[in-house]
């Protein structure tokens, strides 16, 4: 009953890229509590690519593919599969209407390779594709093997799972019981710090517990199986409550949250609305805010504050307190949240200001040291926050921005808490 | 004369991390000259190990392994191995004796388990692992078959690969020449348009050149085979030469190029400036922008006008402008981009405004419509771009930055060309 993986694409051969499609789609699978038991790649060769699905056809009964979907040359995956089970390809005609429309709204010429993609097994079905225009397909060329094809692009790969390929999973019997799952989302703990106080449940064999960790976000993946749904989610409810419980304010989320998202839902609920300041992260904290859909009930905007001229003139802040105390410094971000708080008129305002490097560290201020102010109704309170410098520019930036988020969520938290004790 | 890497680890099955070690190598074996025709993904399960490793000695001459090579019971590579050749294990005394001296070095206690990883199959050579106490072997069970086992831990991974297989590979004989290879970047131009355009250069053997979609972005990696590197890079330089004249303005760079490190760099050049304005993209075309490192030196800053409010207070965008046109029209997008640059003083601004969904479009103004303003030197001048919105709201904001980051890109590079005319 087991599942195997097929990447097709030279790129992954040159070490071009990571495979990051076949990591999400093992994710998918254990969540579906579909085993699995091999992964491969091979390039974009018609003959090896048939030679590789023969071999997973006489061992597993379901076989995922990603890439070689394309319009040019080199994307084979849809004709060598048909040709390893000696089957016609036959063009869809709706497939080539979703083509020809798709590229008649982004105003692209209709190229004649762009037919290809229309083209699929005799028997096999569509598996559509709504953003791009290749689409894939879900066939069983011999009885008890299924071969499901997805394109090499990663956010079409997971649009088309969610929307047709788990449904389907989920119906086609390749599941073992039912699961149910549930991702709690942690900030501010180490894995292994929270794999510490959760040790005796990562042990249990149903529901289990998988940790996982991201960049400063780490994550409990609990799955329940059983033979309902309801079933499933009534061993995973007492699960998440004992976690929740022993992980505190750790615990910022589940599932589909971010920092972001959580922290917008509570300010759309109170009424109150926020601003930022950003100097090393550019831009980056509004763009994390904004991500969220519907965000501008909540935020109103910011101020890119990358040089310090730009910090005086639009922010206010001080230019004794730039000279005295550096950009780096704990009463420039205090400045810099008071400033945006006033000049938007915002309920609260976020402020950060730090070395990102890989440049401009020094012994005092080294690269990964970052300053985090929040100004709202009571006040204003900055704080510095070092992430070192070793893992670059990219993650200390990603941490500052969850960082900077997680401090408003906890003020949020403990005015509410102090609210419920008046 | 192909080699085939094998990772082992149930982890990579569970999709709890991306395979990173599968790229590394790969890039590696791509620049030691050695074709690499297949990838594989299998658990800590000792028959699937056999199998695996038997199915590569029937179909390459070099097999690279990766994990389970650990004193836990889950690390069974090496009795796996020495098992699909029925091969006695052997201890090696230096081993065990190299083992014992790190663990005291470390303080750790000495544990039975760390004995096993002293066993080798009879005739394998030790790849010595300098970090960690686990090394691997260089062995040849059968003719013309060669395996290299690794740690899963990257960093011992790499140390030993660069410190004995490396130098090993290279004498081997397994390599067929030095492949040298370019990434080539694309803006503004669809995939199967530039395939098009490149189309009998797609189907020469050396060098070879295959085309790849991103988000809006397409690239075409050049890859060469020959005696040396310098002959691999004399085959390179009139290949790209061609594709560049083809491409005309839309190849913006290459290898670690992006659109915004090569518009920082002609600024940088110019001794200019640059500040942003955004509505729809929320900060993420500043968080690109300051993404490249030293992107001070060019990158003032900007303002982040989501409510029309910080529009008509920060930027003075007026307010019968916003009336009569609304937020998302040219006339509101020039005024954001004129209003950044007088406010902040750059000599270059970028100001964006549109309709990132998944709610707020209408039918004059749907989801994925876009106005991009460019204010300069010589003015200001504001264009509608339309996205579609079936791609979802982040795709419409990376495509929105990169499309304004473009539209500086040819600006300079026209303003560059016109003055090369005077």
């Amino acid at each position: 009953m087991s599942a195997e993986i097929l990447c097709i694409g030279t790129e992954l051969l040159l070490g071009n890229i990571t495979n990051g499609n076949a990591r999400w789609i093992a994710e998918q699978l254990a969540s579906l509590g579909i085993a699995h038991h091999r992964q491969q790649v091979v390039g974009d060769n018609r003959e090896r690519v048939i030679a590789a699905v023969r071999e997973a056809a006489g061992r597993c009964r379901l076989l995922i593919t990603t890439g070689g979907l394309g319009p040019t040359p080199d994307d084979l995956t849809t004709e060598a599969i048909a040709a390893a089970f000696d089957t016609p390809l036959v063009e869809r005609p709706e497939v080539w209407a979703d083509i020809q429309a798709k590229l008649a709204a982004r105003g692209r010429p209709l190229t004649p390779s762009l037919r290809r993609q229309a083209l699929l097994p005799d028997g096999a079905a569509v598996l559509p594709n709504a953003t791009g225009s290749a689409p894939g397909m879900i066939w069983s060329p011999v009885p008890g093997f299924t071969v499901l094809t997805f394109p090499g692009v990663p956010s079409e790969m997971q649009a088309m799972w969610c929307a047709t390929a788990a449904p389907w999973l989920l119906r086609s019997g390749l599941a073992e019981g039912v699961f149910a799952s549930r991702m709690l989302r942690f900030w501010g703990v180490a894995e292994s710090t929270l794999a510490e106080q959760v040790a005796d449940l990562l042990e249990q064999p149903n529901p289990t517990v998988a940790p996982y960790a991201g960049a400063g976000e780490v994550k409990l993946r609990l799955t329940a199986r059983a033979a309902t749904a309801a079933a499933a989610e009534a061993l995973l409810a007492p699960l998440e409550a004992e976690i929740r419980r022993r992980a505190d304010a750790h615990c910022f989320g589940a599932d589909g949250d971010s920092l972001a998202s959580v922290v917008l839902e509570r300010l759309r609920q109170r009424g109150e609305t926020l601003a930022v300041a950003e100097s090393c992260t550019g831009g980056g904290l509004g763009a994390a805010i904004t991500a969220v859909p519907g965000a501008s009930e909540v935020f109103l905007g910011g101020v890119i504050a990358y040089a310090n001229a730009v910090k005086q003139e639009l922010l206010a802040v001080p230019a004794d307190r730039l000279a005295s105390h550096g950009a780096v410094s704990d009463p420039v971000a205090e400045a810099m949240a008071e400033g945006v708080r006033r000049r938007i008129g915002s309920t609260w305002a976020l402020a950060v200001t730090g070395v990102a490097g890989p440049g401009g560290g020094t012994a005092q201020k080294p690269v990964g040291l970052v300053h985090i102010a929040l100004a709202g109704p009571a006040g204003v309170r900055s704080e510095p926050v070092r992430f070192g410098g070793s893992r670059g520019r990219d993650w200390i930036r990603t941490l500052t921005i969850g960082e900077a988020l997680n401090r408003l969520r906890l003020a949020l938290a403990e005015s509410e808490a102090a609210e419920s004790c008046r």
